[in-house]
């Protein structure tokens, strides 16, 4: 059956474009700083396409469409996209163009591309510009049809600001802006143009609600000589942020006057006159347009414009004593929270109903009734049986499994609080497991504990010690198609850079930071049996400063998860007597650390035969 | 005392400068073609400074000089430099500038910087054009002040060449060409141009003796889409190698022409005619003034001169059966014969007396004797107690230690022969060594067990795979300045890329690849306690393809080298069940493997009890 709304807004878009002399344009599923999560007003390409899914990018001429998404959404793709005139493209299957090239037999010479380039990152834009200049066609991107066809459009998310005290934060703005200074010297620069929203939160000790589970702001910042100018929407200034801002000199400036700022200020003396050096940026963090905005700048100004790594991305992955002492202490309670949900899992699964969504909701609410919550740092991930094994799973009411019987029950998740950001995976045997489940769990966590233990000289990347946590699994001929860790913000994004582990370079990503004592980073390997079972074992761990010597500087690892791991899915065949050793020492700090923390005698009994030593 | 020769010398050379209005230059120590070793012709270096070692880079200017040597020869060059004018540049020390640097503080503006550039890289020869620059001064790559100064300079070396049959080689000539003109054309070339020695002999099939342990032949390689042309000294053409390269249409043209032969064929029609593509070549493998000849050839012919990674670099390395089969074999051999050596050194140190220089001679006579025996692969590293800490170690009359008492006795040796080359090293205890040598020993030892154990994924290169040899030594807190491992050649230098096991990339070769079946590399973590003792276990292996299912393609190492490990050093409390298991499952495939090849009952009684399981 015709999906005939899809049919109306095609209709009005078709119109529009023709109107504006766009023969194709095209709808990624981003917003104007390439958040992990889009708000609604962004959620243009569902609004036209049906589709819901994550991750897709719609593209439409005068005369047809396509959607390219990727192996997780295809099902779901296929079934939201019926009844539409859209063609599904397959990403990562053979004979599936990209889009830049399935664009190149689309347009004609002397037509038209148009797009909102604010929702493409820079890099992707020169993609489009290269298959544009190769039909000999021409690119517009300040072309935003959403604006003039998105009916009944939602408002820009609105959020209150709010600070985090130097208590929190460990370090003023202005000692932060201080150390940025000096890194921006070095780079021969003397300004900063900022849209990373982690980073101006770091920066600013502000936070922010307009991303999902990202406590961040709608945002840019611009730094000169003598001013910092912090563009976000007023409606989010409370009375506190505007003293705190006066107090700092920070000038706030509406978040939607930005370009315009840009435009102007390149051709005014003002902000000219103050930058005597130049105007550093990242080419890897900015939108399409903002990148053109840049280069005009530059033209016009007169000012170097100078593209480099992010230099608030590295100061902000080395976390202050002070980020520390509150991580540690905010993962030990999150991790008491997460060990008294393992048991109510444990005790009464088969006795009680349970449900991948029940479960997850009634996680979520323990957490959130923790002091200092804030909100969920992603959304719960709660698969059981063959769920266990979609890596990026989230139950639906479609697919809620009802956690019974025998199986893995996976779960992957964590929250940001006032003082540390958390997350965690713990997979738990339900009802007997096979010998072939206890092999993947066992391996899993035998490579989850090698790489904790790893001690490395200083320059070392996550691509040096991958294998540690790999390599049990490969002498089995068994991978896991994912990285084995990222980067963890504090009070902030989950997922932040630079540091992360791999065993290869991500190809939108092809950075290796070194690891720093300071820096927090996931060890989460797992195995994925489609259609059968899935296992991740995640826990957070801190770079530490080990011995100097005439090697060099030694660092290591320290947990700062402890929460137990299910001893009914191990079995010590698949262990070295040092496995074995790792895994009691872990057990035996996961007590002492624990259990003080948790006041039912009957959950402090079960965590003392759970962490148990084994032989 | 003054050196009065080179005082003479030195002002030969400051007339011919004047002569040819030159006010600086500089003598590195290499050949055209960037060699591990040089022959005695190219010895210009120690010829003007008295400095013998074998890294040094001469700097003379009308009224200065200085040498610019590693630590390894910081006590030599001081004595040879004795009675010179010239001034010792200890590279790596602070304060010491680099020559590059150096030179900016000497060049006047409108000076000329004179040398000859077939001695220096094309990435050297760049930064010197910059540093030449910077002053406003010129830079001549054609002065070569040997040919004018230098008194009874012996000739290039001479030697025969001779062939690789095919029950050898495994690939004709033609089927390796064919292979090559392949990836040329994948590359938008059609024609290559190589000066990369050991790449030279691989292709066509043939090996010289003009490089002390590497069987190369100085000569350069131009291949067009029609011909392939060998440029060699002719006496060198024996009448095999001219019927051979009849045979095989590869032309055969006087190596000293061949700057000449880039000259003229860039401005006539011959060559130009035949080159519809591009003219490859590998900007790391080329001289600088190759590389300016290459600049002036694009010019002129306008045929597009295309930089890229040497194709045969990477064609090489993966050895084909025939040649792996020969390999295996030749491990074997050699083994046999390490392993008799060992028997000597064990039974024998305390009783006879043997210095590192009678057992280096000793065990080279015993190679030496082996049939199909060509050459030793490199200098025999023997060296004893405090000796052994050296990692380039080469003992002379003045180092020569004896071998009696109590420590280490390290041996790093092999051979090429008819059908392969070795490399492995050995360390044995002499008398009882202390807790903490056996310490060392048996970190090393696990180190090297562990990567050859490892199984990995294709995709992965050393970077990934290095931490196998490392961890248990870091875990200690010590490290071996220098790489896990390095490409091994067949019938070729032992030394050969791209592969490598490193944690990091080195600076003057960032390059990483994957590892392929078919692939050889060197295995061998070390200890190095100056002043006391030394630990290096060394096996070369081979890559092999293992499973292959849904996570993708599987490998694994297998051990060539198959000699005894000194039990008498090994102690088990430092090793894993697992280590221990490897160890003696390796040692059970020594004795397997290596007892029918030996002749004299009393070694192989020895051999039984060297190879029997630890617990």
């Amino acid at each position: 059956m015709e999906n005939t709304v899809i049919r109306e807004r095609f209709k009005k878009l078709r119109q529009a474009m023709k109107d504006n002399g766009v023969n194709a344009t095209l709808f990624p599923t981003a917003d104007y700083h390439d958040s992990e999560y889009v708000a609604d007003y962004f959620k243009v390409r569902a609004y036209f396409s049906n589709f819901t899914g994550s991750n897709g990018t719609l593209f439409v001429t005068e005369n047809e469409s396509a959607l390219w998404t990727d192996g997780r959404y295809f099902l779901q793709a296929e079934s939201e996209l019926a009844g539409t005139e859209i063609k599904l493209m397959r990403m990562g299957e053979r004979d599936v163009p990209k889009l830049e090239e399935y664009l190149k037999g689309c347009l004609k010479e002397g037509d038209t591309l148009g797009f909102d380039g604010r929702c493409v990152t820079a890099s992707y834009g020169e993609t489009l510009e290269e298959a544009v200049n190769a039909c000999k066609a021409k690119l517009r991107y300040d072309i935003d049809f959403a604006s003039m066809v998105f009916e009944n459009r939602p408002e820009l998310p609105v959020h209150d600001l709010y600070l985090v005290e130097e208590a929190y934060s460990g370090a003023s703005f202005e000692e932060k802006l201080s150390v940025l200074r000096k890194e921006l010297d070095e780079k021969d620069a003397d300004a900063f143009v900022l849209s990373k929203l982690d980073d101006i939160m770091w920066l600013t000790n502000l936070r922010g609600s307009d991303i999902a589970c990202n406590p961040v702001a709608l945002s840019y910042l611009f730094i000169t000589p003598e001013r910092t100018l912090f563009f976000v929407q007023e409606e989010e200034v409370t009375d506190a942020v505007r003293a705190y801002a006066k107090e700092h000199e920070i000038f706030l400036v509406d978040y939607e006057s930005f370009f315009e700022f840009l435009l102007e200020s390149a051709d005014t003396q003002e902000i000219k006159n103050e930058i005597k050096k130049g105007l550093f940026f990242d080419k890897a963090s900015v939108s399409y347009t903002l990148y053109q905005m840049l280069k005009r700048f530059e033209e016009h100004a007169g000012i170097p414009v100078i593209n480099g790594k992010n230099p608030t991305t590295f100061l902000k992955a080395v976390k202050n004593e002070t980020e520390l002492r509150h991580t540690r202490e905010t993962y030990l309670k999150d991790s008491a929270v997460l060990t008294e949900f393992l048991y109510y899992v444990k005790t009464n699964a088969g006795k009680e109903e349970m449900s991948e969504i029940s479960l997850a909701k009634k996680l979520d609410s323990m957490r959130a009734a923790q002091e200092g919550f804030i909100e969920l740092s992603f959304p719960t991930i709660s698969g059981f049986g063959a769920n266990g094994a979609i890596v990026h799973y989230e139950p639906t009411e479609k697919t809620n499994a009802k956690v019974e019987g025998t199986g893995f029950y996976l779960v992957d998740s964590g929250a940001t609080y006032k003082g540390g950001t958390t997350d965690v995976t713990r997979t738990l045997a339900i009802g007997e497991v096979t010998q072939e489940m206890k092999e993947h769990f066992t391996k899993t966590l035998v490579g989850m504990l090698r790489l904790a233990d790893a001690k490395f000289l200083e320059g070392c990347t996550g691509r040096n010690l991958d294998i540690l946590a790999r390599s049990a699994l490969w002498q089995s001929g068994i991978d896991y198609k994912h990285g084995t860790g990222h980067g963890v913000g504090y009070m902030l994004n989950v997922h932040e850079g630079p540091q992360n582990i791999r065993y290869q370079s991500a190809a939108h990503d092809p950075f290796e930071a070194e690891f720093k004592a300071g820096m927090l980073v996931s060890d989460e390997p797992g195995v994925y049996i489609t259609g059968s079972h899935g296992v991740r074992i995640e826990n957070i761990l801190e770079v530490v400063a080990d011995e100097k010597n005439a090697y060099g500087q030694f660092l290591r690892f320290k947990h700062l998860t402890y929460v137990p791991i299910d001893l009914d899915a191990v079995d010590t065949q698949y262990m070295e007597e040092k496995d074995i050793q790792l895994l009691n020492a872990y057990h035996q700090k996961v007590y002492e650390l624990i259990a003080p923390r948790i006041q039912d005698e009957a959950v402090k009994e079960w965590l003392k035969k759970a962490t148990e030593n084994v032989k």
